[in-house]
């Protein structure tokens, strides 16, 4: 079976809520939820990478240009990129093509781990199974369904990704 | 994209705690928490059709029979299971080379979703998107992994299944 | 016993995460989660009363003025009112001296009730106990500690009240 | 104010769901979730001694004398103990007029702090206002009640403690 990595770049899913500034933010620069998250899961091999921890909002270039290269040298070919959902569709359009042997799945959350009830677990655990079953290519995964790289949007409207 | 039916059977994943008896239990004979698990992880599609809530240790063959003929008549070529840990392995096999036009994927839970920190949502999340992707066959999805019928194995004393 | 009425203000106690914004709101202008909160402490007797759902910082004086008024005609003579931590000082005082027949416990949360992990849950239950053992007066009960109206501060450095 | 101890006995306040036996036990002989639960309740001045974890029906009078001893013994004139609801009521008219300078409230939950929606938070915030509050004896506090040491009982129809 396909060795996988988990790489993480920040993004809801790992937000907190901060109780002095009522806002939502990260817990440091390192500290991913990840791994608690797949310890819940009960799924014990996949590799955590914390690469960043950022608002995707914010991502420019040179961090797009970071993930990129950070998943082209992964050794594993089955990759899951954890990504805000505010740019993840731009994300995976830049990668799209660029990594032409590795299966890449990008996935998040609408809510964040740490709040309860957050969509987090259930598409994590959708990639870690997309990122094992589809072709190379870049991927999006998010609230049940798969969309190729170019299909990627995030309805606002109804606070989830779909078709 | 495919249609997708959720049959739930019952098992740990839909147990509540019961604070008289101190066990697990569930809430009645038809009430399943799998539309609120759908609904946390923001993933509208799915049809969910509660056949029966029991312990997969307390199964006959006259239920599994009837998880056969419920899966057989369903009209969507994909579906999930929900079905205690217990015996999933046994039911699998039972149903394996039955339904040979459908994807039929079991999965559940080591822990109720109803007690938190449940490995039910990333399990579900993942047999959503197994159900779609893998071809037509019998499926256990759990912990992150795929299994075919015949491979499918609890590890007891890990609490998790795996290889 | 005494009779025992909650009325309802807001403050982060009863506010929700919003998925568009990430930002923290309320639900409507009436769904408290008192009654939920409640609930889950197995506490049936109090009477729930949702004056209004705002954050603290809001309020002014016509604000106040409804609190005083709907505290002094209440039938009860044991009264909490859930409340922002940011003003909670000023509301005491605004309401210290004024109500001289009942026994007034303002409580609140540093973290909602809605995203886990909140303090909501055992500030209500050490309100519920202080307005029934406390004399006539204004008090604030918080992380375990009870206030004077005029003693009453939130330490936003450690994020809690305390001496 | 008062210096507060707060004696851990076990009971179901401090039970896990154990996923091999599907049952409620305890992580060890020596890990509460006490600490856990005054961080959330962000209530830091109690100092908490886990004196045993056992389930309360297994309580014998040797268990109840050692109860009786770290409580008469200690420094704090205020003390809370944690207590499983079975034999709360036994241990409560046990202690009563033996420890006459001090006042003692056993508290505990019906449903574990560790599965969620528990009264667990609520009641140990109850139960740190009443020790502050109260005057020297032996009292119950749960659910939003104080009852005497002679008048606790366990409603097990409505899973509560109340008049």
């Amino acid at each position: 079976m396909k060795e996988l990595r988990i790489i993480a770049t920040g993004g809801t899913i790992d937000k907190v809520h901060d109780t002095r500034t009522e806002a939502l933010s990260f817990r440091s620069n390192s500290e991913s939820h990840l791994s608690q998250m797949l310890k819940i899961g009960r799924c014990y091999f996949p590799v955590v990478e914390v690469l960043m921890l950022k608002d995707s909002l914010d991502f420019d270039d040179a961090d797009r240009e970071a993930i990129f290269q950070t998943a082209s040298n992964s050794a594993e070919n089955a990759l899951i990129i954890t990504h805000g959902t505010g740019t993840m569709d731009v994300t995976a359009q830049f990668l799209d093509g660029q990594i032409p042997d590795k299966t890449v799945v990008l996935t998040g959350a609408m809510r964040p781990f740490s709040l309860s009830a957050s969509d987090g677990d259930f598409n994590l655990g959708s990639a870690v199974i997309a990122a094992q079953l589809l072709e190379s290519g870049v991927w999006g995964v998010m609230n049940g369904r798969v969309f190729p790289a170019g299909a990627l949007r995030k309805n606002t409207a109804l606070g989830r990704f779909d078709d």
